[in-house]
């Protein structure tokens, strides 16, 4: 009998705005995990003031956002201390994780672990833990409502 | 004991785009109501071509469009051809009623009976015939999603 | 010897917003021009907006800005009635010629003498009275302030 | 008797994009330099697509687009690395200057050499070499349009 998993950890190499966060402790809320880079066009002009927009609308208490910066190119150019600088600028006060990069991999491991195809990525999981949403590229606000709505509403 | 009712049917004097429909037939589904005229520009720029993106983005088993074209000024110049033309040019095709306006009142009848305080306004009606939410002015297409959204959702 | 004509005037049943203008009495300003429909969407949500914007963005004594409604389909949805509830909601201060419709003819008479492909359409008269720009549809506001801006450095 | 000066060349400590420019060599063309910082949300968001648009609507005979890159916060996140990969990223393929800064001074030198108030900063530089305009934040496209259609004109 197949046992459906719950949502794994996150792999992460240090934490900005926040202490280390566990998914497994937001259980009763809805977790929206939104994977970035600080360079890339899609995730800068569309879905991280959208993810921002989502983390400002939303009472702490039935929503966690969490960003997970998985470098996949352009290493010497988005490293730690320019993601400070990024988040400092425009002003993104959610927790953000720094996904692990495992030495002689081609990708970060957080990145692996979810088969996440590139950045803007966002994952919506449901409160019981579940992986229910895996959206890639340009979502709309109205989409991403939504859905953040139907698993908002289940008790 | 008090009992809560259930939405009220419209008051018509006409249908575009549509036979007439009563709120009562679409248990089961989502019902978005939007409040309009067609000369206000919130309405115009905003609220209906979110209604119309809403309109295109959902399934016809699941939620219902109705338009309300409750004028209560300018009469003379939004008449019923107007808002034909208005309609036919812009490529509104959900459902539209012309609420009716009986003589020597100040506004249309649907308009009073659901106290709507202006234009552009948006009541969502639940599976069970119940409002559930009342819009008036601009809403952001976020939070109009996570409210169909968590409608939508329920059983 | 082929003579260079200067810019006709404008053929209207009425004005809105102002007494009637001469174009030739706009000797030494630029003339903005803006032929529309009060339905037209690309008109609505556009060009309108951006008339607007160039009409309060320059003194009266260095741009003149003159709407015309060419109506050429729906005519009954777009009466005078209609035209000046559309300009009062919008706030369209702008001086407004409705465009003479001769019985019998298919278009009004500014647009058939002027040549006009349909709405929205700006056309460009310098301060010597020529026309020097004729542009249909959808214009950047880059384009825009680049043509203008040449014709106001003219002396 | 007061010579008024032309334009100063630019003091960069590396060109992107291009070979080393001359402001002097341009004579004959407008120049527009755009002094940014690849983190500046105001440069990111709406001057540098605003400068793209600029340097793709006009011939390169007309008009030349210079971008100086002027760092005066979070140096360590901005170097040239970074510039690289935002450039590569952005497909902004107009000439970049690095703006050079002298050790121990506060500012690059030729940001202090111009006045530059911060970033964005847009300065227009006209056909004989003299500085016409020095906009500082958030310029309007129809702004914009304007001082360059005024400075293209001339001869």
């Amino acid at each position: 009998m197949a046992v459906k998993k719950t949502f794994p950890e996150i792999k992460a190499s240090a934490w900005l705005n926040s202490e280390p966060l566990s998914i497994e402790k937001e259980r009763g809320k809805v977790v929206l995990l939104y994977a970035f880079q600080m360079l890339c066009p899609g995730c800068v002009t569309h879905a991280a003031p959208q993810v921002k927009k989502v983390y400002d609308f939303f009472s702490r208490d039935l929503l966690t956002v969490i960003g997970l910066h998985s470098v996949f190119e352009h290493h010497e150019a988005m490293g730690i201390e320019s993601l400070k600088a990024y988040l400092y600028e425009f002003q993104y006060t959610f927790p953000v994780a720094v996904d692990n990069q495992t030495e002689g991999n081609p990708l970060p491991d957080t990145m692996t672990m979810l088969g996440l195809r590139g950045t803007p990525s966002i994952l919506l999981v449901d409160k019981k833990g579940f992986l229910r949403s895996h959206l890639f590229g340009r979502v709309e606000d109205l989409q991403l409502g939504v859905e953040l709505g139907v698993l908002l509403g289940e008790k």
